[in-house]
């Protein structure tokens, strides 16, 4: 059970955007067993599309194709369609009504006959219907293959994946399980580290793909594999990681959850535990707030935040102390202390945290190293402060400053 | 002249991380005249590997080839390579002595044969010393063809691409100029927008390739051309432009600076203008700011800003009345003004930004459709507010609102 994904779009291959649906759908695909072979982004032309639609079909059972379903005359993926699979384009009702409607609901503009267009569907197609946009997906199948285009959008290939392909291919396909397992490591780089495994690996069962995966001092382990017995094939991989533990004893820091993210853990808890959090963030600069709202729900647990980006407004609107400011330097434990406790009692909330410190490229309002960040976190019982170096680019600093917050919040304050 | 790029690794196809290795070499091999045909990732597995090879040589002139160089077992690019080249693996001193200098500098644990084996390279290949890493690129040559093969890391394979390949690339190929020209639009329909530029675009020269890429509530068009005379292909666009501005001038926001994104725009403004912001946050939750703030320099004129999540801290934290939330709906311009002129005052800025909505996927303290969002924009001399639709989507309505405020902040308040 093989899937290919094709990405149509010379936005793609001359670096306009970042490919980021391959990646979904290939997550997706693998959670219900099926691997993706290739990911081709290719050109919007019509005999390169042919193409890639032939060789995609000798290689791969699914063929997932997104991109080029808008109305303008550079969008071709519909056409080449009908072409590929000698199909007429006829008007689905459904479809045009739904067009119709979304106009009506929330554009200004009046409906063309380019917008009525999106409802001509391929005659041999099954119609997806698209909640969230004007061009629908559609699922066409040929000699026990499918070809299943979507839309290029993000959030609307997302929910078409969701709600039709996912469950239309776990019904027509018997699927093999595919497990992923990936061990979180810290301190020790790649080669240390697989010649510490070399006997683990060497003696690894066949059907188990081992794959160190390295970043940036960390470095996450993989272990994959395909079977139709699913108590089997976690069995062997348990086994394997019983065997594992022991050597990476020292460098070990846990599981990859891929279902949820690590502020989803947190937002989780914080719900299951009845306990509301505020923060108060400078360096981060709003990014800690925008983490957990781009996730819904969030008013279960979230009172709010303050960004204190100038420092005189850490004094005027959050209420810290200009005498701690200038006897320890805005960016300190002392004022990140601060933060969290008048962040904690302005928003009424159980948990206040904070951050206060230099993202760079230059030093701000503090003396300083750049990439040097405190944090604070404050409940009604304790206050607890951190300093941490955190790299010198801007990017880096903000997100790493972010992950480890996440991370003691979920191992330092919400244990149980 | 064209590239087909491969990204060889499972990490990619099971979606464990995006490939936004491709965007940047795509940028980059345009601005130097050559197109990139396909991008293709492919498995670790020599097989596909070979196959991916092959039909890339019978595609492109250039292939680049990143990923599946690191020193584990489940690394097989470089092997791959000397298999497809019928080649051997020698070793390099120069590298070797890199890889003993890298390990002596930075790093803890002492060298192993693992590593030194980053030192071997194809004998028919000329190595690019990798200044940020242990493994090199490789540059082999074929039948007037070019093989790159480089590392997957991304900081990595930018130094040996800048470094070495776009140099090399340039001395040894002739290649035309490609130049890409991109005109934003705000507040007009993809198809609304094709419609009207109907006539101009059936009359453009054939050489010239109009691209419409909307997201939104925006929508760019892209003028695309190549040809080897420079100023021939630059006259074709410039005239063409001028042709189109007149056509969408209530729509055009302005031109595509591949440098500068929007709210860098509207940051740089504010600067030039001497005008400081602040922001009061609902259901943008924090990404207002945080489009600011992951630039640098955000200080000069960022204040700070409240998410004020929670409606009881719209009054307790803001100083919104409750009555005006009483009478009029937490979602209302009502509120929305209130929080715009509270959030100027308490940060002492120039402009305050609001603003309230429901960014779903339930409804919350309001009754109001979700996806509707109010905006209000405060300044010492007057207050505007104003209420959007913005869909069913909670990723859409909080990027469409942002967005929204970006353009309504260039074009009514920033105007001089």
């Amino acid at each position: 059970m093989k899937a290919e994904i094709i990405t149509i779009g010379d936005e793609i291959l001359i670096g306009q955007i970042v490919d980021t649906n391959s990646a979904f759908i290939g997550k997706e695909l693998n959670k219900i067993g099926v691997s993706v072979y290739q990911i081709t982004s290719i050109q919007d032309d019509k005999d390169h599309i042919l193409k890639a639609f032939a060789e995609a079909e000798t290689n791969a059972d699914i063929i997932i194709i997104t991109g080029g379903l808008g109305p303008t005359k550079d969008d071709i993926t519909k056409h080449t369609l009908a072409e590929y699979f000698n199909d007429t384009l006829i008007q689905n009702d459904a479809v045009l009504a739904h067009v119709e409607d979304l106009f009506a609901k929330y554009i200004s503009t009046p409906i063309s006959d380019l917008n009525r267009q999106q409802a001509l569907v391929l005659s041999k197609s099954e119609v997806l219907q698209n909640d969230f946009g004007t061009a629908p997906g559609m699922w066409i199948e040929k000699n026990n293959k499918v070809f299943i285009s979507l839309p290029g959008v993000p959030f609307e290939m997302k929910g078409l994946i969701s709600k039709y392909v996912l469950p239309k291919i776990q019904d027509k396909f018997k699927r093999p399980f595919i497990l992923h397992k990936t061990l979180l490591t810290n301190g020790l780089g790649e080669s240390a580290l697989a010649l510490r495994l070399e006997d683990w690996e060497n003696n690894l069962p066949k059907e188990l793909k081992l794959a160190y995966l390295p970043s940036l001092g960390k470095v996450r382990l993989r272990l994959s594999i395909k079977g139709f017995n699913k108590k089997g094939i976690e069995k062997i991989v348990e086994a394997e990681v019983k065997k594992v533990l022991p050597l990476i004893e020292d460098v070990f820091s846990g599981f990859e959850d891929t279902n949820n993210s690590i502020e989803q853990i947190v937002a989780q808890k914080l719900i299951d535990q009845n306990k509301t959090i505020a923060f108060a963030e400078s360096c981060t600069g709003g990014k800690l707030t925008e983490t957990f709202t781009k996730h819904q729900g969030t008013s279960q647990y979230l009172k709010g935040s303050l960004v204190c980006y100038a420092t005189q407004s850490k004094v005027d609107v959050l209420g810290v102390s200009q005498e701690v400011i200038n006897v320890n330097s805005v960016v300190s434990e002392q004022v990140a202390v601060e933060m969290a406790e008048q962040i904690r009692l302005k928003f009424k909330s159980d948990i206040g945290v904070s951050t206060t410190g230099n993202a760079g490229p230059d030093k701000g309002d503090s003396d300083v190293e750049v990439g040097t960040v405190c944090i604070a976190i404050s409940t009604k019982h304790e206050v607890k402060s951190y300093t941490f170096y955190m790299g010198n680019h801007r990017e880096k600093v903000i997100n790493k400053s972010v992950n480890k917050i996440l991370e003691l919040l979920q191992k330092e304050i919400l244990i149980n």
